[in-house]
């Protein structure tokens, strides 16, 4: 048994991530004391129904109070709040940091509450299902992937190396990295794949009635594949899409040139062009499955499509 | 033991499909002998190898002679050619189809080539992953997926019988429909979604490399499951896109307009519109895994991921 890295942990918000971090910390033995709040009253009876903490309080602040580490776990749109909200309360020496798809703009709502006493290191896990809530936490959710950093240029090593173990010790992997670049390169592996998976999902439901109930039944064919990122949380992407705006929308504008080069191809029956970029676009999969992002093995999509509602683990 | 449905089968084509239906309709005892035959002999003689087939050949006629069951398991754009090929080869009362991801373009291509003497009766197994070629057939490809039929109105029902048996022996269900509706449906279940991920993964590709590289490191955060749709096998999706050419302009009309749409929202900073699709685009994903398409457990959009290379089932 050793000594846990962290005495307390304050989670502020206790949705999907943060009910995930509340049970791979606890199995870890990776904090002391777990301290839990949410606006919601029925989350908050749900967490404690759920046992993911220790103490639970409706208000951040007095969550907040004496705790070591403090993540902030609520949808980008509302870390300026609560930054302003537990920003009087916080311990000297704390390390603050939040779990947003975003952090250029979650470091301009959030910095200018923070005390300089304390170290605000954002932090961003690249993990998440479509599910939501308490309930949808997951021990293994961190398990093998990426936890990026955006610790300022300014930041103390030692705080951010301490943050990294952290997340290291709930199974991920960590790369530090500026707020802005962090910002593009999501903007692409992450913000234009759910806008796009949103979309085409929206575009299947605006069809004529006798279509659509067949684009259901038929949905194996690819379409089910956009509509489980489709299903992430409407409040937690319609903050990102806004407070990633210029990344998303650069992304989007060379998207939507290669969408015309590809439609002008159709149209004039045009094969070669179809051809090569088929050919390209196989060999970055091919690289995914090679560093060990993915694996080759035929799934279908999914594990078993055969048994409609399997138990979560 | 009961009598096999047909007594010979023939393969044109021993893909990632037709190998997958020699497994299958082997194992179930569904055919009494199956013959390939494909023009490429370095697929032909690993075909032999794998043992799907009693005999070999490397021209379809030889193939198709005495068989009760002829399916063609070729890319569309190649459809044409095999039925000319092997109609004057063909037994009278023989069934003869395939399984294009097209229909209109594939019964225009291939009718005129058969006698009436046969009875042609088009097919779509909707089913397939990202891998091809005859090493990648899997016996339970099919297993409760579906597969479309498109007969003709003059179809004789009795054959159109036999043939839903043999797929309902191999594991799918299936469904009947004309070839115009087929290829709607499809436009928008698959061959969108398709183009969609071809086009994403293209415009990653096109990235500065010191993106690039960040984007396959960080590709589980969206992106992957777009290029594993991604890395279909191109002949066989230039044909599709190029055989359905005006069901998928018209739904590629579709997603743009709304696409239009949802930049505007971002652009604005109007966030009621995009919570508004994205609360709607959930709703969709439930009614799929309602009426058992998909299953709601988090698998993180693959089996394993900690398992670099699972072997293949």
């Amino acid at each position: 048994m050793t000594d846990p890295l962290f005495g307390k942990l304050a989670l502020v918000g206790i949705g999907h991530i943060g009910a995930s971090i509340a049970l791979a910390a606890r199995r870890g033995g990776v904090v002391g004391e777990i301290a839990i709040s949410t606006r919601s009253p029925a989350t908050l009876a749900r967490a404690e129904e759920l046992g993911l903490g220790d103490v639970y309080f409706a208000d951040a602040a007095d969550a907040v109070r004496g705790a070591d580490l403090v993540i902030v776990c609520v949808p980008v749109g509302a870390s300026g709040d609560v930054a302003k909200a537990i920003g009087p309360h916080l311990k000297a020496g704390a390390i603050v940091s939040d779990v947003g798809s975003v952090k250029v703009s979650v470091v301009k709502a959030m910095a200018p509450h923070l005390p300089s006493a304390v170290h605000f290191i954002p932090g961003h896990p690249l993990a998440g299902t479509e599910h939501s809530g308490p309930d949808a936490g997951l021990v293994d959710l961190f398990q093998n992937r990426w936890c990026v950093l955006t610790p300022a240029e300014t930041a103390d090593p030692a705080a951010v190396e301490k943050l990294m173990a952290f997340w290291r010790a709930l199974g991920a992997n960590v790369e530090a990295m500026s707020a802005e670049h962090h910002d593009l390169v999501l903007a692409i592996t992450s913000h234009l794949p759910h806008l796009i998976a949103y979309n085409i999902v929206g575009t299947a439901s605006d069809l004529e009635s006798g279509i659509r109930s067949e684009v259901l039944k038929f949905s194996a064919s690819g379409f089910r594949d956009f509509t489980r990122i489709a299903a992430s949380d409407p409040t937690m992407w319609r903050d990102v899409f806004l407070n990633n705006k210029e990344a998303v929308l650069e992304m989007l504008g060379r998207f939507n040139e290669d969408l015309a080069t590809l439609t002008r191809a159709i149209r004039n029956g045009d094969g070669d062009t179809l051809f090569d970029l088929f050919t390209r676009t196989r060999a970055i999969r091919r690289s995914i499955v090679a560093i060990g992002q993915d694996t080759s093995a035929p799934d279908f999509g999914r594990r078993d499509h055969t048994k409609p509602d399997q138990a979560k683990t």
